[in-house]
């Protein structure tokens, strides 16, 4: 059984062939051209989708789209996504079978995240686990019984905005002193960037003094692995601010298995040993049993296959 | 449909025979004796339920009971309550069925105020809300699609414990910084005691400076309504940490009907009004929508309501 897996970007739209059991079966990227305006991007989508089931061996089972914004309860509506100019609210499952005849499904990334890593990843051995996803931002997503945990209305698992200091900084949220606000790839970089400026003797300091902004979190942990104290210092602290937050997704859920991916996470031990430490000393004891904090094995794929999961659980 | 409720505590026995429809029938209470030890409190509470059923019109359903500790996930077993001396890890459900033929399930407090508003309270109206109750520790229940939502091993809904400061004050968990640590009923008094003692202008001061430990949330509700600016602020800052709460709950959740409980939640208006006002000014916009707190016009019998619903529900 197949499935088209499409994940949408502003920069670049993904897509893929994906079989039920072995997976994608191959992956393209080509640029989304958000600019071009709604109609052009849904046949751009269209276009895609077609020529995915020209690769496929029988008849696909349907579309899974990773898009941004706010998915409706039914996974059909996508209402005001970021960085697509025009984009209102789409109903961009049905505009997508009208141009291919195929049904489709919505879910925002870090869901299809969670969902690529039950069935094909890190979190397939789980019945419950939550998916934090460190990239631009923090994402997140949960998955409990085997399937994914919506809410009221499909939004649940908003786990980057779940605040660790009602005092804390701003991220591009109005939950200030949130999760995103320390480990966000731009708010992490940010607070390193001040730490270091207070460091003028640190060979980080005297790499980036001219331009700050071009230090990112794998600099950090490059120095770290090189031994680097301040850089293991910063990247502790982030650690930690990840261990509050999962303190209170654990205390809430009483899930207690956590997959973590995405571009930050393969700082690795620099961030996720503090992390677990950090939890473990606030956990109250009897969440202490079976938590456990375990990398994506799965890379950028995970979208995708969530996608492809998507569709074929679903329609 | 009838079945018996009991909520255990430390120092009283409480118990009722439950109607499906028509909830308590007739409530008592009993004192729970508990430095008697094990066996005589399981002997107390064996007798009690025969007692109700003696008023029973029918043959009771089963038993439901409200206990300490920790419930296991086929509700049968409590582990490590506090105020029970000798109790360590007990069959609780099985001795009660043994002692008195019927079946018998298990579960916390908080949850079983979930379940009793759910069916009969202030939570009825709602497929999904959260059930925040405010007393000596500030407990969750979660009602997710009419049911309990139990989380890996039926621990969810610890709310109290999940941090919004992690440098913030501690109350008896381990999370340092918890909305316990400010709501709590002992929190709460110490914290206002504190603040009044920088006031000796204040009515407050004049009438706890000889014994601090009397004050109770329920004199600041009295000042307040009185007009007592500062037991205002003290009340309104302590709304603000439910607030920040309710933002990590929401977005972790996507269930935005909140049914709070409790003693503090006496405090009414003092409390909620700034917890609902912190709470929209860190909500992603989209959670706005459908966001409300609502107070639990049931008093101290929903969790005795929740026993019954607890056996007629799941037996």
């Amino acid at each position: 059984m197949y499935a088209i897996g499409i994940d949408m970007g502003g920069t670049n739209l993904k897509s893929a062939l994906i079989h039920k059991h072995n997976g994608i079966i191959q992956q393209y990227s080509t640029p989304t051209n958000a600019e071009a305006g709604l109609e052009a991007t849904l046949d751009l989508i269209a276009r895609t989708v077609k020529e995915r089931m020209e690769e496929s061996p029988e008849k696909p089972f349907g579309i899974g789209i990773g898009a941004p914004g706010m998915i409706s309860l039914d996974r059909k509506t996508v209402s005001n996504p970021p960085n697509l100019p025009g984009w209102d609210v789409v109903h961009l499952a049905e505009e997508i079978q009208q141009r291919t005849g195929l049904p489709c499904l919505l879910e925002n990334d870090a869901n299809l995240m969670a969902l690529g890593s039950a069935r094909f990843g890190s979190g397939a051995p789980y019945k419950h686990f939550i998916m934090i996803t460190l990239g631009t931002g923090v994402g997140g997503g949960i998955i409990y019984n085997n399937v994914l945990f919506r809410g009221a209305t499909g939004s649940a698992g908003e786990l980057g905005h779940v605040i660790i200091d009602y005092n804390g900084p701003s991220s591009n949220s109005s939950a200030k002193g949130g999760v995103e606000a320390y480990l966000g790839q731009r708010f992490l970089s940010r607070r390193a960037a001040d730490e270091i400026k207070k460091h003028p003797d640190n060979e980080l300091y005297t790499r980036f003094r001219d331009n700050f902004d071009a230090l990112e979190p794998v600099d950090l942990t490059l120095a770290a692995e090189a031994g680097n104290q301040l850089a293991v210092d910063i990247l502790s602290d982030a650690g930690r601010m990840l261990g509050y937050a999962l303190v209170n997704y654990i205390h809430t859920l009483d899930i207690r298995k956590i997959v973590v991916s995405g571009g930050v996470a393969k700082s690795g031990k620099w961030i996720l040993d503090p992390a677990r430490e950090a939890a473990l000393s606030r956990l109250m004891g009897p969440f202490h049993a079976d938590f456990e904090i375990i990398p994506e094995k799965l890379g950028n794929e995970s979208a995708l296959l969530g996608a492809g999961v998507l569709a074929l659980e679903n329609l």
